[in-house]
């Protein structure tokens, strides 16, 4: 049996199962249209499913996913933009409510960033992941350097909590997403989850800090 | 009660339930780090999250998600792509043995493309999605030519599976996956999936088409 | 229990519930007769009741329903046409307002003349199947010249659709159907039903296509 | 509002409604397609819906409706034949254990044809119900005959049942009817409902008579 055929296997499952639990829901999805009041940009990371981590209903949350969750800074040079495309699909026509930088622990690519392991990589050695980590390489510079001669630093964290306030600025670098922060019609959230104790923390406004979320 | 509160409420559905449940795979993912075999390639929308429609377990997809699903040729330019570093990821760095392309039904993307409602607008207007659907145009151009003077031809559904289709065509185009897949080290998937009912298609190699998977 | 003594099963139920309850309509119709403001030419598929899909009460609709919906051209040679004598019956000894061609999707006798399968074919092979489906070979040829070269168009539904219009082309070839929709006092529709998502499409005039009806 | 916007109220309803309830049904009969058991041959007549008098599911009974409920005898003369195609359709291909002829009382073809009121009419004028119903001419001119003279018998009521009958042998003229109905693995049936007091007879084949069935 391939990987493929688990998938199909787990296909008829949620076809017999929650699908038709949630048959009316799917319904009015297909014949309404969507309408998620969350936008939530999250890591590839097989591990960190936000659909699981926040239990959510087909249709609550409209989803980006890349490496490292990243968002870059907007760019309007008429090339095909991935992230932007998306966040502006779910701010202007969706009129999402909320963006939620969903960031994890052991991130494999912010330990390529932090360790610099691709740099100088040609295409298919890692070519594409060293260019793309290179966005936050402010931020890995600034973790690097807050950790140097200090052993106790979970560079390694404080750089995946660092790369998710620099999506976050980013996010209000485009303009149709800072007037509607302006306006309080949009707010934007930074959040982590440890894979290893199920813990996740929230960039809290008041204390300019990720602060955990009680259970 | 923000629609962020939603989240955390799931989220602390998923602490107490899931995530116990599941306590010894966490466990393992994070000691052991993620090392799924599939690549899921699927839409930011929504209604097709590939965790639910394929009933997966944690650590089992590798995730990349954007508007439609798609997957930009094979460009070493130095500039940052997002789909290119997480296929760049999934195949060198976790060394998946399939990539599936999951499209779907009533897709908002693939519909502004055949429309081509955002022709020439600007940035918060449609503009990012406009450049970044300008990917497929070629199966738009096709999809139009088809069903012109055949008003019974659903174009809107012909673009979906004609989009899989030029994704599949877009990975083979990157040397480290063309290599795999000479090699049966790597199989690439095409599938579709419908809202409304519920059923899946996968691009089968014998016939050509999108056949249905019996249930 | 035979699958007969189903039947007769339901007509107890019939005859002790809904006809009770409906009494004075049925005698009512039983005494002034039958004045349907509607004929509906419907598919004999157990699986798409015209009576249930539409949830009308009696006497609303008066009924032919043939393989695949079909309404042949206005030929009177004397021969035994049943949809002539029906439409006939319909429009002018009751005088409809309305003819609605119902189609519906994955019909049998579609996929019938599609695929040929029953090409000279002898009696109780197919036989009476191929000639009856033959009324349709230009819709069958020109559905089967769009879908070349293009494996991603639904050929069956594409001529699904277009049989009803080949349908109600044919109803206008009748004088006096033709007469009274020119007078318009007979108005003719076509409409497709999918039985697994539920959705009813109209054709309608204005946009030359098969509209969804909005729920 | 039209005759049809009351129809697709009708259908807003079903969708809503009985749609929902059935879903699994509709659903199992989309992915797996039908095999209803029984086919009822049935009149065109808005007052005798067969899916109403059986009190029936969707997928249980397979229609052919036309003026009459009649089956023309056995002729594989290539012509188009909408019955012969139903009626091959149904047992060869679906395989049905049962056959009814359902007939009703109060029927405008049958009072066609026992008035001759559309003798030698041109098209238009009931030309082609005349061409229709003389399929019949033996059992109406054997009702003529019996009531010839004795004016307490209701020609039309005999007529009526005496169409059953002669429909019943049409089908037996079928080889691949009579084969199946020889090896027992298809039974023929005979009924007719009376709209005024909702009473149903069945042809009873140890009396010969059509007897009525017991609420």
């Amino acid at each position: 049996m391939t990987a493929f055929d688990t998938l199909l296997d787990g296909y008829r499952r949620f076809r017999a199962g929650e699908y038709q639990e949630q048959r009316r829901r799917f319904d009015q999805l297909a014949i309404e249209g969507q309408s998620p009041p969350i936008m939530v940009i999250a890591c590839s990371d097989s591990r960190v499913d936000p659909t699981r981590v926040f239990d959510v209903s087909p249709g609550e949350i409209f989803v980006l996913r890349n490496v490292a969750n990243l968002v870059p800074p907007y760019e309007p040079d008429g090339g095909q933009h991935s992230a932007s495309a998306a966040i502006e699909f779910a701010v202007t026509q969706i009129g999402v409510a909320e963006i939620v930088v969903l960031g994890h622990a052991k991130c494999g690519g912010i330990a390529a960033s932090l360790t610099g392991r691709f740099d100088g990589a040609v295409a298919g050695e890692g070519h594409f992941i060293d260019r793309w980590m290179a966005m936050i390489s402010p931020a890995r510079d600034a973790a690097r350097a807050a950790a140097e001669g200090h052993p106790d630093i979970d560079a390694q964290q404080v750089l995946e909590l660092a790369a998710i306030r620099l999506s976050l600025d980013h996010l209000r670098s485009f303009p149709f997403v800072a007037e509607r922060v302006a306006a309080n019609t949009l707010t934007l959230r930074g959040a982590w989850f440890s894979i290893g104790d199920g813990s996740l923390r929230v960039l809290d406004d008041a204390t300019g800090r990720f602060e955990p979320v009680a259970p």
